[in-house]
């Protein structure tokens, strides 16, 4: 083939929803574009409206995923200048579980006037906490009952996941349950909107609404013990029918061509979940290389030849990053929030002053004077639990700790440690893996920390032993999307036919690479050892203060 | 008598010293003056040379005691108006141990020029902790042979204390120690310099050179034991005669009438400690009743009828306080250091804008938002080891630490956390008496922080579950001091025949009390059971992770 051809990923964030168009020969990105949801996070009132909603509560407005492909699209036409005829196909990417309720047809129910001022007719974001009663109970209900899926979760589901949401609209909304002809990802919803089919993804049935290729959802029976009302959720408002990633969802539809700019019936990829997409584009389409995807927060992906129950992580779905693999999925809750925390909360003025006149962000003035540390010089250690602890203990009630200070702590001696105990809380997560069959011989690291902090790569080299490299996209949910839109679209139509093939032509690496540094190394072998003792006595039940201090707190709040 | 009689009294603090008349009658304070040390506290160079000093090192300029003479006294009684005859006593306390070596007549080491440009001739103020390797042999001896007098200090002794820093000068400079006629603390020093007759207090020597009443100095069999040539360290360089605090020590010679403008042969008390003589200033002369002088540490003084064994206490000295009781002393080693610590270092630029735009202090501005805090609010607790840990653990190498932090942790939790940590260890101080046959049943706090931090008093008084009356002088010292001036002068001279009737007459309490507040008692309850669980793990042996992370920082340090 002599003429170039194109594929576009679109990666639905939290708050804006990013496009790029990318060369299917060589992942070369020729053109992005962003475009930020005009309703956001909506977690104080509803839209045009003085209904107010509860602190817990975090949802979205449908319409704004749907202004990303009425604007970003053309966007990235415009100014790469391709001729719509030269791309090939379209994937996309989506927070999980982002999940909402839709008429049989896909018109969402909150865009029916009849529902709109109800706020379980609107999105749910994945960060919407408020179903945590309804996940205690089920995983309550699922351990008495003996039910054995909750293994392939580390032992228990998060309150962000689908059937939490979806038990939540039926306990406090049952005329909302009762209306929704189909409760549906975000991600598949887009999908439906963009082909006219609603086809699923496994990806984030498998990681998020208790789906295995094997064993399908769990039984009638168990959602009965939930609620009667809820005994066939899955026949009746979800499917037993799920797609492979990098399968086809079909052809653009005329509307959703005008919406874009791009030809009709131009091949449209099934959903995937951005994390997930992320590790093809990172080259990894094989066992033994982890990615990490680092930002707000930490996502550990890696893949396994066998089905290996690992304790506390956060999944494992058969396929559920590449074909012919089990995805395995870890995470820590709070890592680039944390230094965003540091810095707004414990930074004083002066530092504040001689970055500015330095000109330097106060980020890269801590980590100037961070990095003139030696590991251990500090005295000090921390547990990262600032937002609680995702893996391997799965218990949002923990808290963050530091320990070592004195008279003489600098600030920059607090902000190093607190980047240690990220690492060492990745360092838990690769000792558990490997523990439990999963091998991780080699890190690649993605996503926005890693290309801004030097430093921080260097300490997880460090801290693991294991060498770091660096995904050469920084947009890896977005160039992951386009290269399964490329699969989508296969070989004949000058695609591939398989994301290995896509990954080897499309991903890269940066050239540099971090090493671990045999010295440092063995001081973090030390202050790892402490990190542990400290993470299995408050974190294993030896003493559970910090569940104390949350419960009195919550009782202080609440007047009691 | 019909003409009003007045008491100088003068403190020597560790930057300044400060002077106070004060009406014999009642106490109240006519005028006051302080003068600050020229050279302040040598911790880099010796003054007027390139002699550097270890960094351990904490010297002082004995001239500058007698400035403080020179200047103060004159000042007070210039601001004053009163007449020098009407001023019938004066006394004086000072930080201890703070030592020097001199010849046979009193003069320092340091003022004559052989000796000058050697360090160990000059004064060694009670913070120079370049003594710690002889502390850590003399505790180590005394245990192996079984010298029980240890007991009457907690089971060790500080580097701070008087054999440490003597032996300290043994070893680093023979020359110095063979030289040194007389090696005498501070305090019993300027006495010596007002009247001419050395005459050393027992209260210094039962606190901090390890005599008591009944069984006097260690035996020279232990000194032997530690270094031969130290075997009558006693009888060759101190004295074994020690007074009683109010006795006179002399009058006034004329050199040092004229240096002061008071009129030959007035009273001279015998010298006191700082924190001790701030116990009757603070109306207490009487078991029951602590006095905590609160600054940038804490000291707890506490007498009791009985000798009692305490554990981890500071010491017990008979009549260390008053006449007839034993006196007792606990410590914190960090209290507004902590706070001053936390405001240089963790205080955002926004804080310090807020407070300036609204004209406040930081500190104020702190207090105000911790103030609207509740207790157990914020969901942290933290241990008050920022500077290791006086009482009860009596280990230096202790360290802070925070717990129970989510990412909406704000600065004033913390604040709050820090000083509620300090409560806590104040708690565990006063069960620690009370445990021990010594009551403990309300509390009078002195020095500069109840003045400044309302809150600070109100969380104490809530942890402890104790009444907190707040001393009427927040200038303890000078007051205690000018008080046993008034009882060296005697009744007849127009004084008192005791600190105990002196009290009566010249200390008061501030009319404002705080009384525990029920609710806050219960939930500090709750809050000071999981402090002591931490307590007791990292600070009694079960996980000694604060330890190993200063010695591995050491280690990095000494670039091992």
């Amino acid at each position: 083939m002599s003429k170039r051809k194109y594929a576009i990923g679109v990666d639905f964030g939290t708050e804006s929803g990013r496009a790029v168009l990318v060369d299917v020969a060589d992942g070369q990105e020729v053109a992005a574009a962003v475009h930020s949801y005009a309703n956001g996070v909506i977690d104080k009132k509803l839209p045009d409206t003085d209904i107010r909603l509860d602190p817990d509560f975090a949802l979205q407005d449908h319409n704004d995923y749907l202004e990303v492909f009425k604007r970003a699209i053309p966007a990235v036409l415009k100014e790469s200048g391709v001729a719509p005829e030269d791309v090939i196909g379209l994937g996309i990417d989506f927070t999980a579980c982002t999940m909402l309720p839709t008429k049989a047809d896909g018109t969402p129910l909150c865009f029916l006037s009849k529902w709109r001022e109800n706020p379980h007719a609107w999105v749910k974001l994945w960060k919407h906490h408020a179903a945590q009663p309804e996940a205690n109970k089920l995983n309550q209900i699922a351990g008495k009952l003996g039910y054995k899926f909750l293994d392939r979760y580390g032992g228990k589901i998060s309150s962000e996941w689908f059937f939490p949401k979806a038990w939540q609209i039926l306990d406090e909304a049952p005329e909302v349950y009762q209306a929704a002809d189909r409760l549906i990802e975000g991600a598949d919803w887009v999908i439906w909107q963009l082909t006219g089919q609603e086809k699923r993804n496994a990806c984030t049935a498998g990681y998020k609404a208790i789906w295995s290729k094997r064993e399908g959802f769990p039984p009638n029976d168990f959602f009965k013990a939930l609620d009667p009302r809820m005994e066939h959720i899955v026949d009746e408002k979800m499917s037993r029918t799920l797609y492979p990633l990098g399968a086809k969802a079909g052809g653009l539809t005329e509307e959703a061509a005008g919406w874009t700019g791009l030809k009709p019936d131009t091949a449209v990829a099934i959903a995937n979940v951005d994390a997930h997409v992320s590790v093809p584009a990172a080259t990894v389409t094989e066992p033994g290389r982890m990615v990490i995807i680092m930002g707000t927060s930490n996502c550990h992906m890696v893949m396994g030849t066998g089905e290996n129950i690992v304790p506390g992580m956060c999944g494992y779905v058969d396929e559920g990053i590449v074909p012919g693999l089990f995805g395995y999925e870890a995470g820590q809750s709070c890592v680039g929030d944390h230094f965003a925390w540091f810095l707004e909360n414990c930074v004083p003025g002066a530092y504040e002053q001689e970055a500015e006149k330095r000109g330097l962000s106060v980020h890269e003035l801590l980590e100037e004077k961070a990095a003139q540390l030696n590991p251990g010089e500090s005295g000090l250690v921390a547990l990262d639990w600032w937002n609680g602890n995702r893996s391997v203990l799965v218990d949002v009630d923990l808290t963050g700790m530091l320990l070592g200070a004195t008279l003489a702590t600098k600030p920059e001696e607090i902000y190093r440690a607190l980047i240690e105990a990220t690492a060492y809380g990745t360092h838990t997560i690769i000792e558990t893996f490997e523990a439990n069959g999963v091998p991780v011989n080699e890190i690649v690291a993605t996503g926005g920390l890693p290309n801004r902090n030097k430093l921080l790569v260097q300490i997880y080299a460090d801290v693991t032993g294991r060498p770091i490299r660096i995904a050469g996209s920084s947009q890896g949910g977005a160039l992951g999307s386009a290269m399964h839109g490329a699969v989508a679209a296969g070989q004949e139509a000058g695609g591939y036919n398989s994301i290995v093939e896509a990954s080897k032509q499309m991903a890269r690496l940066r050239d540099e690479a971090y090493e671990p540094i045999p010295e440092n190394k063995k001081i973090y072998d030390r202050l790892y050892a402490e990190y542990i003792t400290l993470h299995n006595y408050f974190g294993r039940g030896a003493n559970d203060v910090m569940k104390r201090l949350k419960r009195l707190k919550a009782e202080v709040r609440a007047g009691l």
